[in-house]
């Protein structure tokens, strides 16, 4: 199992080829439907690429598919079935979707936020590992534990909810790092002065549940500072996400029996 | 200025308190209106304490105010008014909540969250400096550079702007890591496979704008992906949340030319 042919060329396809070649496996060729793409990842991994779905090579042991959601299934269709074991990187695809287009298929999904240009360090990050033969779970095991010390199996049904909570813990909470920069910017304050914060909100919550370490105007339901503050937004869809996010905090805090931490 | 009488023994009376003695400064009295709290941190710091404002000490240097917001303008109005500095530590509260009871004035904002129990490292936190006059404007900033290497000047309207922000990046934010804590439990699944996700969220908006680095189905505006997540949240206050967020992440990006990254 050394042979491994990427469709994709995205931020996680470039971080993870990057990965496993250092890890020894051979990256023998990479798909991208952007020519430009392929070749860039292509020649940073020092191997074959390609933007034509028909010249992918049939003799590699391990093909990760790491595309758009919605290109996936053509992806798959287009590719002459062979020997290999098919695998996708997708939190919310069912592994149902190789069916019954190939033998052998699986998932494997790292849960993280990856960029082009910035190298992840896969040691810690979780990969949730499927496949449709207990041989085949045990060859994704070893791969994804060769990188990671992290790594389970889990069904697709569960992996949905996992890409959901990330959504909120990643997609939703840098958004609102967006609006916090949007807001200092209108006051001419530069962005970095929230760094410390965020960090130390990243990091209560490493020893302590969410819950616990909530802080602010709305857990202690200070309706004066929360009224004060909306008046301070002029956005509509601001204030309505200011009001729906406070509601939401006072419900989570008088159902829980956790002392809040103050801001 | 070497006196400090603390008003309040939260957690951030608490930090800041044991971070100035430290600092040499000498913490000659806690008030606050729960005597069990003065008595855990006039203990912590071998000092006086008292649950009863007429009892203040007047000979103090500085008197640090770090009570409720609603809270703030009652303790004042019962304290002697005297010779020394009062500030308050408030992000919402404007410097002329002392006017017209006391002469020297001022407000000391550190942009951080606290806990009673988590020790926290002041050396970068930013702290907001607001006084009536230059004289103790300049007290102040000595004050706050013995502890941090980041203090600023600024008016209570952007002192105002800064807490919103704030409750954008860590309120919010720490409601949307306890909102997916959540829907992992639903899931028999533990929250800390979310941590390197979140440390990478954080760690992204170091080096670049948080428009820049937003990922997921959102900003890619893949609706297949947004409809099916939609249907895994049960809780109609949830569903709300998910899409007001994912509309607002769309505007942002359109209203940008950034190139985003992906999940």
């Amino acid at each position: 199992m050394k042979k491994v042919i990427f469709i994709g060329a995205g931020n996680l396809a470039t971080q993870l080829s990057k990965t496993l070649q250092e890890h020894g496996y051979e990256i023998v060729q990479i798909y991208s439907r952007s020519i430009t793409n392929a070749k860039i990842l292509g020649e940073l991994l020092s191997c074959e690429y390609t933007d034509n779905l028909s010249q992918i090579k049939d003799a590699a042991d391990l093909y990760i598919f790491s595309v758009k959601d919605t290109a996936l299934q053509d992806c798959i269709r287009h590719i002459k079935p062979n020997n290999g074991l098919w695998v996708h990187t997708a939190g919310s695809i069912p592994i149902t979707v190789f069916e019954p287009h190939i033998k052998r298929y699986g998932v494997l999904y790292p849960l993280q936020t990856f960029s082009k240009n910035k190298r992840v360090d896969f040691t810690n990050i979780p990969f949730f590992i499927e496949a449709n033969s207990g041989r085949d779970l045990q060859l994704l095991t070893d791969i994804a534990s060769n990188i990671s010390q992290n790594v389970r199996t889990i069904s697709s049904e569960q992996r949905k909810y996992i890409h959901l909570a990330a959504v909120f813990a990643c997609n939703f909470t840098n958004h609102l790092y967006a609006i916090s920069e949007k807001l200092l910017q209108e006051q001419g304050l530069p962005f970095d002065i929230l760094l410390p914060l965020i960090q130390e909100t990243a990091d209560k919550v490493k020893g302590m549940s969410p819950v616990a370490a909530q802080t602010g105007p709305a857990v202690r339901y200070d309706e004066n500072v929360m009224h004060k503050q909306l008046s301070l937004l002029k956005d509509e869809r601001l204030k309505d996400i200011y009001q729906l996010l406070s509601q939401n905090i006072h419900i989570f805090a008088t159902n829980s029996s956790y002392e809040q931490d103050k801001l």
